[in-house]
């Protein structure tokens, strides 16, 4: 008997009709004789519905209480998925992320998971229960309050759960049909990736695509936990996150064999696997950095201090002012005049000559594990912006991704351009191959 | 320091302006010196909302999946108010009924307190916190699961902790400004009750005064804990219930004694406390059952086998038939057709000839401690209900109370009428004085 975990986000169960159809999917894979745990999140908008309430009554409330106010949402859902499925005469029984093992740190609206305890879980599968946890929720560990994982956090909770069960695969269910090459919405030839490894997805995840968060993904591959995304709209087969071959008995059954080799072919074939972007970010360039040893590290201390995270680092040397450095990064637009303020503060300690922050900047990621072995995939990036006339600000590499930073209002011309030139565009037959020199 | 515990209900924290007006309240008590523990409802109309939503998904859902469910409520209350007492400069942490300590049986909806350990709300005091914890919930006590308390259970909630904490007095927030003589909306010249003992306001709740449930006196008295009954709408005194002395911190600075004064002269008045009405109830007629020994044990048997609860029993000789008797009782109207379908069944067995079904009736009930030592007050009752015309059906009556079942159309009247009859207008100046003999 094998353990299936299945996460339901918000808009696959936004009302009591999602709902239905939701429990009939679900007691479908009990029917198939596997152990079902469901991971559901708040119904609909119910989250932000809770968020303008709390604001109604306290322009800053405590996050204690925001977190005990936000997981009522999961409660809800929880409660009457399991309501809905035992009409179906089947039995379940909802629990809390408290209820669940979900042990937190004590990090209020943004929780780290430190341990996962599903010895009720467990009981209940034993008992013939069909499990529904409550997801983006737990349990501080040694002063047990109620904690709320943040965004993302009822996929990591699902990843989290096939972990310390044991499962044979994560179904993490969408309003889409899988992890794309690029966002359908500004490309509209882009493809469904059937499968793709984790340190690839993470790449994605890190670079703004939105169909899993970072986390969930660093966590699967933490524990090698099969993930499977896919539409709750739709019966199609989604996309595979893992880096072993997919477990034969959740590929459709007329089709296992002809699925794998095309799967294989896909594999040898995809030298990029996608294009990713984000408009999220924003950029501060501190102008006049004295070029002697330290003083980056006084910036980026400065900066870590607010607890932000940047992103992307570049730093030139000051082509007005000899002795003298300017320094760019990104950073998330949410924490721009937290920067700014903590940067002017230190100004004078730093001896820099001003800042400059720009929000109106996008950024471009070409992700792909072949990128390693095979050369030249930075000059057909660049040569197909420069086609584009898309100017780049900044560049970051890892072993497996490309990104730039261009203006905002170029950034949709610029992930087309990438998508075509790597022969992503799904009227194409083949990805390009590349050969020469250099990356 | 005295600890005050303090219970607001759904129509005190409808919406967001209600629950700051609350917050003001309560911080107010603090601001006072006191310890402050409070337990609220959910927020207005929010329970029937979920129920609905229940009922969307399931026509006969769960009962753990409800009381999952109907839970969320109070936490979304709970965590708003401790938002608004924090956004006028005070700590408050909210608490679920499990994480009070509130511990109960495992009878979902209706589950009955076995114990509270409020552990982690003495503490929550200690640091000099308010105490926020959700009413109406606790957690059962071997499988840990969450459950709702059933009507009245907020209340119940209140005192329980009350109790446990050994507090000064518990206050119940509500709607009206306290306990009446008669319900003020058929009797508009009912009077606020000030003060009145656990046994009377026991046989109140039982007779129909909705202002507090039974269960919720039983354990107030049972612990001894005072009890204030107030409008969260006005700061007027309301009704205590208990059978001490009120305690003076609690009664208004600038005029303590004359309410004292004013308490004792009302407390040596009052023979007949109030008049109670219900119209919750139908009457079951059972006509010809073999006047022989265990018939009416037979037929209360059954009836209990369903887990109803009846009021009122009858036995008369039928008039009609020698060797036969009519047995007549009364039963909640919501389990009427249970009742009747399995004294039904069981007619063969016991051997009466027909069950009559009466939902058209209505109780009225006149309590008094006063009555023990007062003579007379029987007859009052029936001179009154028979100059206003008023049948009477079945009586019964106990050491403090006497009740009477009327047509339900002449109920109103008899209220009105008894009300009158023992002096409670507010017009009057002095309540009756009985002579005379008998009951």
């Amino acid at each position: 008997m094998s353990i299936v975990v299945q996460k339901f986000g918000g808009s696959s169960v936004a009302d009591a009709e999602s709902v239905k159809r939701v429990a009939q999917r679900i007691v479908e894979y009990r029917q198939a004789g596997h152990e079902v745990v469901v991971v559901v999140s708040a119904m609909g908008d119910s989250t932000d519905d809770l968020i303008d309430l709390a604001q109604q009554v306290s322009p800053l409330p405590p996050a204690r209480e925001l977190d005990m106010l936000l997981t009522a949402g999961e409660r809800i859902s929880m409660a009457v998925l399991a309501m809905a499925i035992a009409n179906l005469g089947f039995e379940a029984q909802s629990f809390t992320g408290s209820q669940a093992g979900v042990i937190t740190d004590e990090q209020f609206g943004k929780a780290r998971i430190i341990d996962v305890t599903p010895g009720r879980i467990r009981s209940a599968l034993d008992d013939g229960n069909i499990a529904i946890v409550a997801g983006f929720q737990g349990v501080s560990q040694t002063a047990k309050n109620i904690t709320t994982l943040g965004r993302g956090g009822s996929d990591t909770t699902a990843v989290a759960l096939a972990a310390a069960l044991g499962a044979d695969v994560c179904e993490i269910y969408t309003d889409v049909d899988g992890v794309f090459t690029a966002d359908p919405r500004i490309v509209s030839t882009a493809r469904k990736i059937d499968e793709i490894g984790f340190e690839e997805m993470m790449e994605m995840a890190a670079s703004g695509a939105k169909v899993l968060m970072l986390r969930c993904v660093e966590y699967a591959r933490r524990y090698d936990v099969p993930v499977h995304v896919r539409s709750s709209f739709s019966r199609k087969q989604g996309t595979w996150v893992t880096d072993s071959p997919v477990p034969e008995a959740f590929l459709p059954a007329r089709s296992a064999k002809a699925a794998e080799s095309e799967t294989e072919s896909t594999m040898e074939q995809a030298i990029i696997s996608g294009v990713a972007h984000d408009r999220s970010e924003a950029k501060v360039t501190i102008v006049g950095v004295p070029d002697i040893p330290g003083k980056a590290a006084e910036i980026f201390k400065t900066i870590a201090g607010q607890e932000i995270d940047i992103d992307m680092i570049v730093q030139n040397i000051s082509t007005r002012e000899p002795g003298k450095t300017d320094i760019s990064f990104t950073l998330p637009k949410t924490d721009g005049s937290k920067a700014i303020e903590a940067l002017d503060a230190a100004k004078a300690k730093i001896g820099f000559d001003q800042v400059r922050y720009d929000d109106q900047i996008g950024k471009l990621s070409v992700v792909g594990a072949g990128m390693r072995s095979h050369p030249g995939v930075t000059a057909t990036l660049f040569e197909a912006l420069s086609d584009a006339q898309v100017n780049i600000d900044m560049i970051s590499t890892s072993e497996i991704r490309i990104s730039v930073v261009t203006r905002a209002d170029l950034l949709d011309d610029a992930v087309r351009a990438a998508h075509a030139a790597y022969g992503l565009d799904s009227d194409e037959d083949e990805a390009v191959v590349y050969g020469g020199t250099g990356r």
